[in-house]
């Protein structure tokens, strides 16, 4: 019975990559993915369990004895620790660092000093360097030799690893004499310095169209590089931090966590809703006469929060994707917020209108057909107002909109729909 | 009055690139980005509007005369013409090939035969071609004369420009003679087929670890390259346009386009989304009697809908990122609805016992807290296992689920919720 599943092991891992690898174990519950994990080759297991996600790599970890986890850290360089050691606890990455060379410790230790948002954190160290003192036959060896990927340039540094210039791997070749070779190098290197930002940084080296960056720290002396895969990661990863997030879930979930953790996750989520649920039912609640005598207002609450929530979503997204792109500010605020009023003020006119008429041909009340109308048009006017506001406030206070701005516009929209609907009812139809 | 706004604009095109001015331009209203864009320089226009949203370049082309469109489409080639062929007519289609160089422009008919969907239509002409009848001499010339960004190697053509190989560029450099340049050749080069799928080869390409893939037709013969950039930026674009579409917004709506057309936009979504909000008062207004003779059930209402709501937008986008990585499958399908289950069981039982409480404490009856204890309990429940199955059944359908999902899972979810709390609220309460 072992034979056919070797052969098809090899199979796998010569059909697929290790990255295909990761989320073809991440598809099965624990219990086999910890079985399919034991016959995958030692040098699979150690490129896989890199790629995994945070998550995984915690399960994973959990179910195997120290003796299965520490060959897995034995192979581990500088760039690929700092990408794990989120997840990792302190055993596992001291086991890491002294496995490594004294070069690969020293460049962790370095990167260890800067913050996770810090660039100092993301770079790699596969640049290629060249000495300024080296000669262009010298320089022409080191390129003939090997070139790192992602190499469309070389760096130019002194004896104190300053970077004095860069010059194009075919400016290299090209070169027939010395003279040649120092006019080829280009002196006013674009770099990126390790204390700034990674996503601004990361932008930075997508707009300029080269495939890396050098990065440098306070004194000027390169230190690492960051390349384009590396920055696309980085923006890729926000992304799908945000998407998930703002489902309340925790980042990075396994299709597989633990029950009880999964629970836990969610259960944050579902109370900071239940807040604002409770919060809606109460003000509903302050017209309990009002819905006893108007059933029908009860059975069309959902069309107003509804309608509300919607057109708000409509207009958040947009904001959103503004203020991600430095696109709204003080000046343009008011011809935004004007744009959105007046786009409300036809939608909430549209369907008011529908609403309203089939309100009247449901219930055949003029007055609850009016009632529902005004407050249709108020809600979708509002909604689409606090779809500038609520991002823009929550902004300022350093609160990720992408993240809570739903589910603040939601509540905004339901309690304002509810008091205009039941309290025009109040008034109009007693 | 001239002078000073000149030099501001010199000053503007010298910091920013053109990807930040086309952002900088769409953070305007339409007549004062017309003002500004009036005023940057010929060379700058031409740059910016090949990086534009489709939505600002249409806006840009409504707003400017002929005499000003043509200039912008004299210096495009073949591959910017491609990107930018959805949003232009074919007036100025033709202009733009007409003033093209004949080597583009049969590198744009040839493109053009493309679907949206293939990689045919994404590839770009910076290769590095070297046609196999060369000599090292010969090849190191064209080398050392000008690289590609994002070449780390050349591919090898022969006489009917079929693809027979590549090399690594240092591997160029590195033979001494003819032998040791054949024998450095790589003759398995992994390829793109120009038929495939857009978004697997990007994906192929990103798991490749290469900055570049060849892209070959039927025959085998080298007609361009997938290069990472794109790549990525294909991928960018897919998961943007998900996100506005699911917001029932038009692709890259500008944040100052046309108030009408913003109105249109949106007015469909709005017009399914009452549709569903419709149904749900529908099924209210069967419990009219209940709810008269007990009105806390309309009050409590909004908290068992947006309870199920939350849980089930939980499930699904774990699930919709599950299937979007082809993790999900009939295999595996069962145990991730046990989990879900359970998650389900565990929260819903916690937030049955909490609502259970605080309704009982707010009204004082202990049949209306079992009612809400048994709804919620029911609702979190469905609510994560429709999570998982109607993304599953949508995408059987072929129905993008990022897409619709949540507007049927929140039908599903509110219409469930209410049967159950005015169902039971009918039974135990009057």
């Amino acid at each position: 019975r072992e034979k056919p599943v070797n052969g098809l092991i090899s199979e796998i891992e010569s059909v697929l990559n290790v990255d295909q690898l990761a989320i073809l174990l991440e598809s099965f519950p624990i219990k086999l993915r910890t079985d399919l994990w034991e016959i995958l080759s030692d040098e699979t297991q150690q490129n896989v369990f890199i790629v995994m996600k945070n998550e995984s790599r915690q399960l994973l970890l959990d179910v195997l004895d120290d003796a299965q986890c520490f060959p897995l850290l034995t192979k581990l360089d500088a760039f690929n620790l700092l990408e794990l050691s989120e997840s990792l606890n302190d055993r596992f990455i001291d086991y890491a660092v002294s496995n490594m060379t004294a070069k690969q410790r020293s460049l962790y230790k370095k990167s260890c000093d800067y913050d996770l948002s810090e660039v100092g954190h993301w770079q790699n160290f596969t640049e290629l360097q060249i000495p300024q003192r080296l000669k262009l036959s010298a320089v022409k060896k080191v390129c003939a030799k090997s070139l790192p990927a992602f190499t469309d340039v070389a760096y130019i540094v002194d004896d104190n690893a300053l970077l004095v210039g860069e010059i194009a791997i075919n400016g290299i070749f090209n070169a027939t004499d010395q003279q040649q070779y120092l006019t080829a190098i280009n002196q006013h290197v674009e770099f990126i310095d390790s204390n700034n930002n990674i996503s601004e940084a990361a932008e930075k080296l997508i707009n300029s169209g080269k495939s890396a960056l050098p990065v440098v720290d306070d004194n000027g002396c390169l230190t690492g590089r960051l390349d384009l895969p590396t920055a696309y990661r980085y923006k890729e990863q926000i992304i799908e931090t945000q998407l998930i997030q703002s489902a309340g879930l925790v980042e990075e979930e396994d299709l597989f966590s633990s029950v009880w953790l999964s629970s836990k996750n969610r259960a944050v989520w579902l109370g900071i809703n239940l807040v604002t649920a409770f919060l809606a039912s109460w003000f509903i609640g302050l017209f309990e006469a009002t819905i006893q005598q108007v059933v029908a207002l009860a059975v069309l609450m959902p069309v107003v929060a509804s309608m509300g929530g919607i057109s708000g979503s409509q207009t958040i997204t947009l904001i959103i994707r503004g203020l991600a792109l430095g696109q709204i500010t003080e000046a343009n605020k008011r011809d935004i917020i004007v744009k959105e009023l007046k786009v409300g003020a036809i939608n909430g006119l549209l369907w008011a209108i529908v609403i309203g008429v089939i309100t009247y041909l449901w219930f055949d009340t003029f007055l609850l057909s009016l009632t529902i109308f005004i407050a249709i048009l108020g809600n979708i006017v509002i909604a689409s107002l606090s779809g500038v506001w609520v991002p823009w406030v929550l902004s300022r206070f350093k609160i990720d909109p992408a993240l809570s701005g739903s589910v603040v516009l939601t509540t905004v929209t339901d309690i304002f729909g509810f008091i205009v609907f039941l309290g025009l009812g109040s008034l109009l139809l007693l």
